[in-house]
């Protein structure tokens, strides 16, 4: 027999789990809708050169590979895309003329990488990214719009507490312009990110190896200690007195998000300061952002930032942009691992029909075609089974709803049966009255 | 400079075609939902054997294999679906003991096939399929049910006039059998479709070809000449007399499935029996359906049909279904090379906000909010550029509506901008009344 398990490092959800996928999917959608974004729909094959275009040892390794046995013209030519913004550069990069800026661009698509299989990591996931664009020029005001939408999505998702993070790149570049540090920001910080785990002693011969002498590792210190409110932090930074242009540019970037965050009503629980974030920093120019969830230790389900120059490997445009991305495939496992999501529903269906006897079938229709208008998702049994086997149907599929039509003494007949906590209501309606009785 | 046109066959959109592109994908979305469709999202890659199953020399050209440098063990192992079926087929059998039949699914993904890239023709292309699966049986029922579905969207999307024509394999093969000819059916058929286009004289020594002889073919032009009304085919094959079960069959369930149509609401001006389909024989056993849209001569835009072994390559269980599949990459293109589909609207946003000043940017953020829970898509603009740079943006995107805040005589502000029928209407409102003057 022909092997039908799905591949390794595939996700494959069934009908109940796909459900509940699904409809975290369409808030994220739906919300980035409510933004004003445009939906982009990319081939998911794209060129070599393009998808290489940054270069990289371990990309080479990662990348899929496209070809067909007849019509392609040389091997290794194309590829499946590894993620959703090279193909946002080249986008923008090809159809410069025919966008407007800012260009609010969202995608949600199913990205592809050839990592070695393990519990959680998926060669084949979901990214849900948003981007703002603009042209030579975008307003900081923008970092701010961006977590607000996630703040949006996470309190409708209502997997529980969550925290936004938001730090800026400009103080470590300017805090490492003005210390002279010339060891590589991401190793320090690497370093820096472990000092709650390690002694003094060997947290400064770590950074000892890397050539910071004790001034700088005692600052960077001072720095990275900086905690609590967003008034704190902000003061905090302030009174370190570093008088570094693009170092006081981030502070000031800090203070502008923060409150227009409060203007797009963010409860302020709900996000902090922390600059020990590390995250992508050879990419991003100025704001970050993490975002984690407080009653798990999954770490962060939602990050991106600020980055100047897009589409430097495509074009000579400049074109800042900001943007995050919620890799929904991992938040998915990682969250039903933990008991977090449940498929309770094992059918998209609200309301399941069943009409008792052959003679029912047409009414039964047409009670679906009254329900259906009013917004109700139907399934309507139609195979002419006995009532036993239309019921093991039904409890298997467990809806909301189920709806008997049958014929009693020459009159058809509606009876409607809920579930509510494991106890079972029944009771007989008129189609005039269907619609309030139905959950 | 690196080439960033998308490959060719790949279709890529701009914004304002996605827009469309995407409206008309929601609508064939949300009305499979509607008829309680569970969504499935298989993997987009299978392994080889379960795309080969089938076999097919001219498959294994259209195939895109999929390898990856470091990790794939073996080459050519792993290659994009080519359609939607044959995935399903694999999932209902890995997953037949989780499923719950008849089992509903619905899938709108991407498929891939190698062909030679022509206009109109894409390599990469979505199919929106539904399909009903049976265990062991499936009620001819279901079989008016898919039809009713399709009825329902393309009254929606409002192409036009459409017809969905329905045609029954058993009558060929009842026909073939009781006429004892021995000549492949889709060959035939192939030749009794150009009847209209060729003398008497080509089409019959065209079919004598295929060795039938003076009464076969006779009795075959007679069956291929039943047109008209439903009930008109109806008797019109009764008047036959042929008295062979499948033959028998397949009249009983073109009059059930008609029947049952009406039921489903279906206007009985848009659909008909046609004998002539001749689509996918040999993977369909009963009903048949092709749709075409009457005001264009752009062939079938959604064809189906029923079939009796969907699994029978990857398992032992018995397994009929009944479905159809819209391809709308290519419905999308030729409607719009013929006009009928226009991209007007070159944003997903409703409303645009325009914060006069840097001071009204608070306000306006506001304003977003308060209309974002109202259900509308709001772009605000938070650059902080000149009104003139402001308005070119709007301009260009060209909303139903923009919202501008500004401040007169220290009073913050809000007008609103429409323009319908090219002419611009303006009105001042506050935000208590904002919502009824938004279109």
């Amino acid at each position: 027999m022909i092997n039908t398990k799905p591949l390794s490092g595939y996700m494959e959800l069934l009908p109940g789990e796909q459900v509940e996928f699904d409809r975290i999917k369409k808030i994220i959608e739906e919300t980035y809708a409510s933004y004003g974004f445009t939906f982009l729909d990319t081939p998911a094959v794209e060129r070599r050169e393009v998808l290489m275009a940054k270069g990289g040892e371990e990309l080479d390794k990662q990348i899929y590979f496209v070809n067909n046995g007849l019509y392609s013209e040389k091997e290794n030519e194309t590829a499946l895309r590894f993620d959703l913004t090279v193909p946002l550069a080249r986008y923008v990069s090809e159809h410069f003329n025919d966008l407007t800026f800012p260009f609010r661009r969202a995608h949600i698509a199913k990205v592809y990488r050839g990592e070695r299989a393990q519990k959680g990591r998926f060669r084949e996931f979901y990214q849900c990214d948003i981007d703002i664009i603009g042209r030579d020029k975008l307003s900081i005001n923008y970092d701010a719009e961006i977590p607000s939408i996630i703040y949006e999505i996470f309190k409708k998702l209502d997997f529980g507490k969550f925290k936004i993070k938001i730090s800026n790149r400009k103080l470590f570049n300017g805090l490492f312009d003005i210390l002279k540090i010339s060891a590589p920001i991401n190793k320090t910080l690497h370093i820096l990110d472990k000092i709650e785990k390690m002694s003094e002693s060997e947290l400064e011969s770590e950074l000892k190896e890397l050539e910071l002498n004790d001034f700088q590792i005692n600052e960077l210190k001072k720095f990275i200690s900086i905690k609590g409110s967003i008034s704190e932090v902000i003061s905090g930074l302030k009174s370190l007195n570093i008088e570094d242009e693009l170092f006081l540019e981030g502070i000031l970037d800090l203070e502008t998000i923060t409150n227009r965050m409060l203007d797009f009503g963010v409860n302020k629980d709900y996000f902090e300061l922390d600059l020990s974030i590390v995250r992508g920093l050879d990419y991003y120019t100025g704001t970050v952002y993490e975002t984690v969830l407080e009653n798990s230790s999954i770490g962060s389900v939602c990050s991106g930032g600020r980055y100047e120059a897009l589409t430097s490997n495509y074009s000579n445009q400049k074109m800042p942009g900001v943007g995050i991305s919620i890799g929904l495939s991992r938040l998915f496992f990682q969250l039903r691992e933990i008991g977090i999501i449940k498929a309770e529903n094992k059918t998209n269906a609200n309301v399941i029909i069943i009409p008792a006897e052959k003679e029912n079938i047409s009414g039964a229709i047409k009670v679906s075609n009254y329900l259906r208008e009013k917004g109700f998702k139907v399934d309507i049994i139609l195979e002419e089974s006995n009532m036993k086997k239309k019921f093991a149907y039904v409890d298997k599929l467990n809806p909301k709803n189920t709806v008997v039509i049958k014929t009693i003494e020459n009159k058809e007949l509606i009876s409607i049966q809920q579930k509510i906590n494991g106890e079972v209501f029944k009771k007989e309606v008129s189609l005039g009255n269907i619609l309030e009785s139905l959950s």
